[in-house]
């Protein structure tokens, strides 16, 4: 571990591009030398109070230019859309990229039917879609990583063990839950304090976004297109994340905890549990916890992460770590904010 | 208006209680002439705080030759498999009965797979299910009613409008959450405000005793029998509950609002939403708010209640209005604890 | 009871408004006939989804010339400093008004010192101040009341019954918690769940200008110049007002309580409590609760409130009542947000 | 950094027993060998599932002999009462001990008034009180550490830049907020979820037992007996303290900031505000972060810490660095619970 590795974080104000400081000041690898936001004049003690007299670092209006001077890989935290323009320049100059924006997680067709058109098509040809447990190979080999959504990581996690066992004919219906601050540091009435507190609702009922990105990622990894209806909902909880997924199965499961037990022997940040799963125990960590329950042909699964880790900043630097060729576990949070 | 009609209330201490209380106050007709617990020694203020300044009245121990000379009618809010004691008694003394417990709910033989014994089968027989919306006309000629559970409540009333589209063969899958009241007052590591703030979890998946409840009185109400599956959740909010149903249905489903609108026409305690319901919306009044959406053979359903009124004591009292031959809506609270 | 008021309500998209329109549909005399708020094309529903199926009214653009003609009395909840051009307009027509902004609730002096110049220095100078339980019969002939700030409210309350023991050359500490609802609808980093949840800071601290509108009414009361050092907090609760307050007294106080209970003898919105105040046990009603401790020389008072009732919109009808002959009582919510 | 440290924890199933486990775990020169509760048959993974897959280590019943074996320092996160029992045996067997308990933070005579007879003087007249920027090279020779009460921890760090401005005639009144992990894993009616939520009050107010502890350390550290008032609060929060603290000084303070910032200069974990302290800031950290204000005679001063840790564990583990001869900050967390 004596070698060094320089990478660059653009879009340093949000609540991802927070954690991602937070995780690679503490990597023993990656070295954080290129800070960006948007705009001018930022401060990261502005930005940041919490990291005062932890991280003393220069803010800088972001380039790419500049960026690919002093660093090897970038994260990108930036707004769907804008980021597709940065990540050009970026792969271009030679700058390995991960992009934690939906740019580059869906083909061109799905991208463009639910954003807009793109217009970086020959990068996203062969941009790799950063779920470790999934694709970890490909992802080693990428040098632009699309890193997931928060809802697909937990619900794709929750499903893919049991793809055997799932008929394509049956629905797969997901009911996710989500802390607030998977909308964002951006004000709105939906995030106001008075809004949330003591409420819970759906929002975009069977017309996320996410969904499409679940059921494409489901048929490369499976090979089997399958139904997902899918409705999020925002609760009065800073971060966590809770994906609760109802189908009804082709053929009896007598086994469930050895299905999940064997699909995810070999991964430490995949938990399997024999109690229902809290969104607690998660949060602050990379962890994804796992719980199923099979009864009389139906399959509950439930799967909960950090929206914010797993979900986006954790995840992105656990696609670094593979992409530089190192340990992927090196400095993903392991200890929970409990209590 | 001008009678007065007395009422008593068993079960003061608990949550349910104190709603009871605050309605029946503020009842154009009903007196509260007796309050119990089932213990000696309480007194109004120490159970309840709030209440000073606005209600003063002595808490007796419930005894329920006492009750009969002053009251003619009594609500219980007492734990399951207690409450059935106290009611065979309160009958054989002709008081009129709303049970807020389970014990009347459930056909026998559904209740004793799920509970205990029952010590009461000759009034369970005669026990109506006091869901007006539905039972209206076989409530107000019962002398005992039972209250309906909270999950129940919101699930049937989100469910049954759409029974005429709904196939025997396929399953209805109901996720559930719940504000914290709804467990209690009682004293668990669950309800400890460190296990629950920040924090969302499923209990009971699968397996909750609201589950045959549901089933049964659909069957009951419109004579099919389908296959319902439950799972409630608990959520950082006082009181609120949301019930999201899923399901395929056998027939498309063209103007969804319309058989949703139809169907309550004449409820104005049922709001029909063209947006996502919200908890914060319901709580603090009898409102039921229903919100549904239909695609490509799937019907989403959102059905939002306050778990402590429409769930348990406005419930109560619009089932007692019905059986004292009032109108039904008497003193059921409207205005939303928002903002 | 059998004659109407009509009343009218300009500022109705903010909480505050709400307030007033749901204790007004409660009330036995008042009836709305007008409401308004500063923009065009806003519908009740559309700003208040929790009063469908409850309220039905047309919102208008604010205009006084119409109010006038519908109205005898007007609720005005707009912003400081855009109240007073609109108070000085209804009052020129005749029409009673109760301001719930600043704008009237200093001098002159005072008022342009912390706010901005004043447009109407006729008309505050015959504005009365708003606590009915200091300045009950200056109320009862007023044609223009300035309702209280929230802050000064629950000080004024708690302090006022000591002032005999208040030594003027000692200082008067007020450490003061509200929750958020207090900062109003409008959008700002400081409302934002992720900002307020799992959190706790002072806003203004020494500088708040609640801090001359407390010490200005309690010259004007006790005609006694005291110095008044106060420090707002923000606390992760959506409504509820604490205000603790610390000073050394001048004398032993030797009979603590029944300062208190003689001082508030005839006041049924003041309730003396022998434990420690809790902000549950008032939200949702009109009434202040204070609790007061005496050791060696040191008074420490609690008081709490409703920021939204007893802090704006209930002190406003309690207003209102007395403008009108009414008993003050009339309407003012009694029962708790509990649980 | 090359050789290990053995150390113990008993009170492993607390919140400071759990936040100590997770900083030992991260610690480059301890190693935890001995981890009990005060029971039989726990399991780390029932105490603290969010440990699962994390820390793999056995749970003993508590033996002083047994611990003495495996361990070189003890860390005791027992029960005030309990703890001195424990003490005195580990301090017989040459075991250094942080104490998280009460039982060694006062003198004899104070501890015996407030609490019960001590039942170890002598080991009580040796022991060091644990607030390293005070007490430093004491600490460092102990080898029995009382470790602080969390509040006055916060009042501590907050109050003592500015004891040579502070008269011993003048009062100083301390307005303290305390997240409710605070009040421990224990259930009681003022932990419940719907106590707590949405609500706010004070307890113990001018009589709790932090009150001597903050005097007695001041007199100590400072050689000033000065007069402290103090009222604790539970907030709606998880963790997190704020101590707001209000006085009149007997001299005008010029230099505010100058004062704090001299006073220390070199102290990584106290942070010097130039605006409010935020209680989320400082979660999940040692930090203490302080602001203060002084005006017209008035000196008012803000201190902010996570309550578990700078409050209990992480000042626990800085205590035990310095008495083994490490540097104090090893292992102490600097990243905030932020967002």
């Amino acid at each position: 571990l004596s070698k060094t590795i320089n990478v660059a974080i653009v879009g340093a104000s949000g609540y991802t591009g927070l954690e991602l400081i937070k995780i690679i000041e503490a990597h023993p690898v990656f070295k954080l030398t290129y800070l960006a936001t948007s705009k001018e004049d930022d401060t990261l003690e502005a930005l940041h109070p919490s990291l005062c007299g932890v991280v003393t670092m220069d803010v800088e209006k972001a380039d790419a230019t500049k960026l690919a001077k002093k660093a090897d890989l970038a994260f990108l935290a930036l707004p769907h859309k804008t980021a597709m323009g940065f990540v050009k320049e970026l792969i271009a100059l030679n700058v390995k990229v991960v992009d934690l924006s939906a740019d580059y997680r869906l083909t061109q067709a799905v991208y463009e039917a639910h954003y807009v058109p793109h217009i970086d098509p020959e990068n996203l040809e062969h941009a790799v879609y950063g779920l470790p447990e999934l694709f970890r190979s490909k992802i080693e080999d990428a040098s632009l990583v699309a890193n997931p959504g928060c809802y697909p990581t937990a619900s794709l996690l929750g499903l893919t063990p049991f793809m055997p066992y799932i008929d394509q004919a049956k629905h797969i219906f997901i009911d996710a839950k989500s802390g607030v601050s998977g909308a964002g540091k951006k004000l709105s009435d939906t995030t106001h304090f008075v809004t949330v507190n003591d409420n819970m609702f759906a929002y975009n009922p069977l017309g996320h976004r996410h969904q499409p990105e679940i059921q494409e990622k489901l048929l490369q990894y499976a090979n089997k297109e399958v139904k997902v209806h899918f409705v999020p909902h925002l609760v009065p909880i800073t971060r966590g994340m809770l994906s609760t997924i109802y189908l009804e199965v082709s053929q009896p499961i007598d086994e469930l905890f050895k299905v999940l037990e064997d699909f995810y022997m070999d991964e430490p940040f995949v938990r399997i549990r024999k109690q229902p799963v809290a969104m607690k125990d998660v949060a602050g960590t990379h962890f994804c916890d796992i719980y199923a329950k099979y009864e009389d042909g139906i399959l509950h699964i439930q799967s909960a992460i950090d929206n914010l880790l797993r979900g986006a900043s954790s995840q992105a630097v656990a696609n670094a770590n593979l992409m530089m060729g190192l340990e992927e576990s090196l400095a993903l949070p392991r200890f929970a904010y409990v209590p």
